[in-house]
């Protein structure tokens, strides 16, 4: 019976077929240990000569790193080792022999791992980073299904740019104009909660920003997701309540990978709704107290949401940012004009922003005003407009990177890692 | 308490409210229906003038097709429909009112429809086909995760042409080099089986052909799914379980937009596995019997297969193209060197082409022979011919477009109300 290595737990005693690839070998004049990875998990096949015919034992001690292999035999209980399974053979064929496998056991560089990325996947720790992200995307659907979200594809072409920002890649239009890659699909869905009320979307964006960063990517994934009828502190709610729950999904269902990947998960366990909130203003304080010279009005920048960071054992909202360094769809504080009803959110230790969100102007002459002061082109932005003209409500939203997200789950350095075709500004391949 | 409309059958009888739009409005002297639409359904707010306050009254005379409201009251039974629930109102709020709301109740032209398409998605059915496209991705997540697939996220930026094909958008990477953007994720998500067993993507793909016809987007979303270890009977047994899940779960959870787009739904009933299977060659003979020139080794055109489609109650595989019509990493058929083992899905009432897939080709040297064979540069797909190198495997993928999926299943025409912001040739708006 052909099987995956993950169901062992409940096959012990069972004849089964495994078919996968050897990514570690011994072999000795009389036994060999071929250890088998098949995409759902990891196990050892013990070939013992005597047990097997000729052909078996030719194709186990022919089997080098990273060959492919079909292992039929009995699945047993490792005779020391709690909850691991092993596989006594009764025969092996080797499908293909691999020569030379470039990825070693010693260290290699991460240009040498990048280049070989399509075969670096195949890590262990890869696996696992793989396996994680795959869960935080299930549990996001998941989530957004039980909480009455629909998903909404925002478009990648666009023809300016989402936030007014530069740093876009641009493309020839069929030689007639130039169209742009999308930085956010924010705008765009903000149209269609006045046809579903709540809804996601979920896709690639880009960056042509100058950067080569451990947090920047030209490509990564973004979820929007955009809410009407919420307000700042339902928003505020809303994310709490969706990081905790993916953290939870993960801690329950990627044990096996995060132990791999050696994260301490005593952190992410208390990740739980609340989080903490400070204001901008507060943060500020908070931040000069430290010693650092920033301004009244400033944003923050990487070093000060790691100082933040450092300083709680929950991510943290920081609130209401003046103005003048925030979007101009975000709605003004009524308390406070100068600040907008926004959030990042920052995870803790030490990685900083994973989500952005804010309250949205809703306001047909207020939104005008901002588009003018931040030169705009009005005729383009008119469709936009159109919703503040048309049934306008009081309306929310917020994005994650996710990339952002796994690095931090994942407690890795560089997100590079975290999306399995990486690009950067000096890379695009494989 | 605030509700959504969806929860209406289990509320009978009690006070809530419900915040949306209005889509239909009628007033008499006495008493008002305000016909609302809140994304999660439809109701009728009926208000009396005598069971209100005169603001409450005043807001119900005042709202217009479009304008916001949120209106209080209790949860009735309607008097004679079975199933269908109205709002016996005790107040109205008139929370913005929308002036001259430009799509009306007459038939309005393609182009102003979706030149206002930031506004046509409200239309009960773009709500519809919305909500049905929402069913089909999450029947597919949900499906995957049920067969131990893994979600690899292929990239959009790619060095060259997955197919070798020609009509691929270009961008400028940084002043360095050009960039392309995808066509599909194939041949990434090739590399990640060694890691991962089964995977699939689920993205934006770009095709800058100059086609006008109803199924073609310049931008549209893509499914790619690749399996270790499965051959091509494996291959087509999958996709029409796949296939036949999808719908059922659209039969299952979109009765209510199914009924509203008028689609007969006794055609879906229909599509459970095993579907049919013509080979090419079987195909050319039907065609030429019903009076087609095509010729034993040509590829199958639109019309071909509306044809055929026409012809069965079900989706039919056509299997075993020539070589010579399709792409270079398509696995030969070893009874037949000169065709492929591949299929495409054709889906039933005239709707041709869903899925394209096939076995891979995993020898090394038959594909480095394809590789020259197609000119295409051989040092920027080494990375795709290393996957033969170490550990090559027997395996099978495919493909669907989720746009032409959603065109089917909702008996639509046009691919174009299938996206929430279509991208065609001459459009980039809104």
């Amino acid at each position: 019976m052909d099987t995956l290595i993950s169901k062992f737990p409940d096959l012990v005693g069972q004849a089964v077929t495994v078919k996968g690839w050897a990514y570690n070998v011994r072999s000795s004049g009389s036994i060999a240990f071929l250890q088998i990875r098949d995409g759902s998990g990891f196990t050892q096949a013990v070939v013992v000569k005597t047990n097997v015919d000729e052909a078996s034992w030719q194709a186990a001690v022919d089997t080098t790193l990273e060959s492919s292999v079909e292992v039929t035999g009995t699945v047993s209980k490792h005779p020391k080792q709690e909850g691991v399974y092993e596989l006594q053979a009764s025969s092996v064929k080797l499908i293909q022999k691999s020569e030379e496998y470039p990825i070693g056991k010693k260290e290699h560089g991460p240009d040498f791992l990048l280049d070989n990325r399509h075969l670096w996947l195949r890590a262990p720790s890869q696996w696992a980073v793989m396996r994680v992200r795959n869960e935080i995307i299930y549990a996001t659907y998941d989530w957004f299904r039980d909480h009455d979200f629909i998903k909404i594809d925002s478009p990648i072409l666009t023809p300016n740019a989402c936030e007014g920002t530069t740093e876009l890649f641009e493309i020839d239009y069929f030689g007639e104009r130039k169209a742009y890659l999308s930085q956010s699909g924010q705008l765009y869905i903000e149209a269609a909660i006045a046809s579903v009320g709540r809804c996601f979307d979920f896709g690639p964006v880009f960056r042509a920003e100058k950067s080569k960063t451990r947090r920047h990517l030209t490509e990564f994934w973004m979820m929007d997701a955009e809410m009407a009828f919420v307000e700042h502190e339902g928003n505020l709610k809303i994310q709490e309540e969706l990081v905790s729950f993916i953290v939870k999904r993960v801690l329950e269902n990627c044990a096996a990978e995060l132990k791999l990947l050696e994260r301490d998960v005593e952190p992410l366990k208390k990740v739980v709704a609340p989080f903490y909130r400070l204001t901008h203003a507060e943060a500020i304080r908070i931040l000069r107290e430290k010693g650092s010279d920033i301004g009244d009005m400033d944003d923050l920048g990487a070093d000060d949401e790691t100082t933040l960071t450092q300083m709680y054992d929950k991510p943290i909202f920081i609130e209401k940012y003046p103005a003048a360094v925030k979007a101009f769809y975000m709605k003004r504080d009524p308390s406070d004009p100068t600040r907008v009803l926004n959030a990042d959110l920052l995870a803790p230790e030490g990685y900083g922003e994973v989500i952005g969100g804010s309250q949205r102007e809703d306001d047909y002459e207020a939104l005008v005003a901002r588009v003018r002061e931040h030169n705009l082109p009005e005729k383009e932005f008119q469709w936009y407009l159109d919703l503040r003209k048309y049934g306008s409500v009081p309306h929310s939203g917020f994005g994650y990177g996710l990339e952002r997200l796994v690095t931090w789950i994942c407690g890795l350095h560089h997100v590079r890692e975290t999306i399995p075709f990486p690009r950067l500004m000096n890379r695009l391949e494989p």
